[in-house]
């Protein structure tokens, strides 16, 4: 069975945005603040070290029942048994991952422009991420901001949840709920917070405030 | 049931080293030419062109009944439905990409130490590759060189055939097979050739020569 996922605090890991710190003990404090599921994103670790990261992440997460999602690679998710992977446009298609992964696993797939929603809605698979919502400095590789009015015109069009990815901090998570969506995928707010912890819960409190 | 492989001249791919000629090109150029088996190594490209591309060379090499096997990726391996997999000592472990690929698929490992071949042996691999013999610019990130002294140790002790990689050229592949390789893996004397099935035609000629 697919793991029960809750969107609303999508934290994505940065290692070289994590100042040092280890993964395990941002992604252990961000899930006692207030994190609702967890991606692991590593571009330039060998596929061995990935793979431990993975199986120590999903021993961490295990007790708080939060979902461990890689993002990219099925191999990974594969040989960690995560819950799940999250793709790009660039990345396996999500048809071919399902086939992979079997029906058991979470796959989410990132919306770069608004026509792709339909292609999405066609798809077994678990959630769409608006991407980029505001440009950031965390991914250099995405396309134009799609804006809150993108997040508007994908969640009006999208049978998927939604969650909102690039820019999102305190002070633009709660127009992206506002406009519809599920949840917000945040990095820097979290991985580069002096406290994960704290950050995770004001995050996850304004989430919440802006559902009501 | 694994395809058969014959692994008298190992073709290994590299992008930035082919002067720009698409890799079919060079890869059916260099198998018209005389080279027995393929290998995809992809290091900067999207998984999604890395599964392309595989397909691609699958389509490719399946005239001539030659195998594709895919450096590190397991999903790409597993999407493109290659042959096997080539992992090194800081890929996925060999048991886990026997488990997610099945009983079909090859699977060879670089041995960087001679140390490693009694591990290798527990293994329900196809073949090891001894690496570097020699130091090359083409790989930076290799152990120290074996050597034809380190071909000679792991062919005595190895239980799987041994493929030679790592400054393989016209001058250097005689020594390894006399040493009793069973083939010799090349990156730049085929893929910089300026005529790569000319070049695999010299090089089958040298391995055959140097096994009778």
């Amino acid at each position: 069975m697919r793991k029960t996922i809750d969107l609303s605090l999508y934290l994505v890991t940065d290692r070289p945005l994590s100042l040092g710190r280890p993964i395990e003990w941002i992604v252990e404090e961000a899930v006692k603040g207030g994190t609702t599921i967890v991606q692991l994103r590593e571009k330039d670790c060998s596929t061995r070290e990935f793979i431990e990261l993975a199986i120590k992440l999903k021993q961490t997460l295990a007790p708080y029942n939060v979902a461990l999602i890689i993002n990219d690679r099925v191999d990974v998710a594969l040989a960690a048994n995560a819950d799940g992977v999250h793709l790009g446009q660039s990345d396996m298609d999500c048809k071919t991952a399902r086939q992979l992964l079997g029906p058991d696993k979470i796959i989410g797939l990132s919306i770069e422009h608004i026509d792709e929603t339909d292609a999405a809605n066609q798809l077994d698979i678990d959630y769409v991420a608006v991407s980029p919502v505001y440009l950031t400095g965390t991914k250099t590789d995405t396309s134009a901001a799609l804006g809150i009015d993108g997040v508007k015109s994908i969640v009006a069009k999208s049978i998927h949840p939604v969650v909102g990815i690039g820019g999102m901090n305190k002070n633009t998570i709660a127009d992206v709920i506002a406009a519809g969506a599920d949840g917000v995928a945040v990095v820097s707010a979290i991985v580069s917070a002096e406290n994960p912890n704290e950050s995770s819960a004001e995050l996850i409190d304004i989430v919440k405030q802006s559902k009501q």
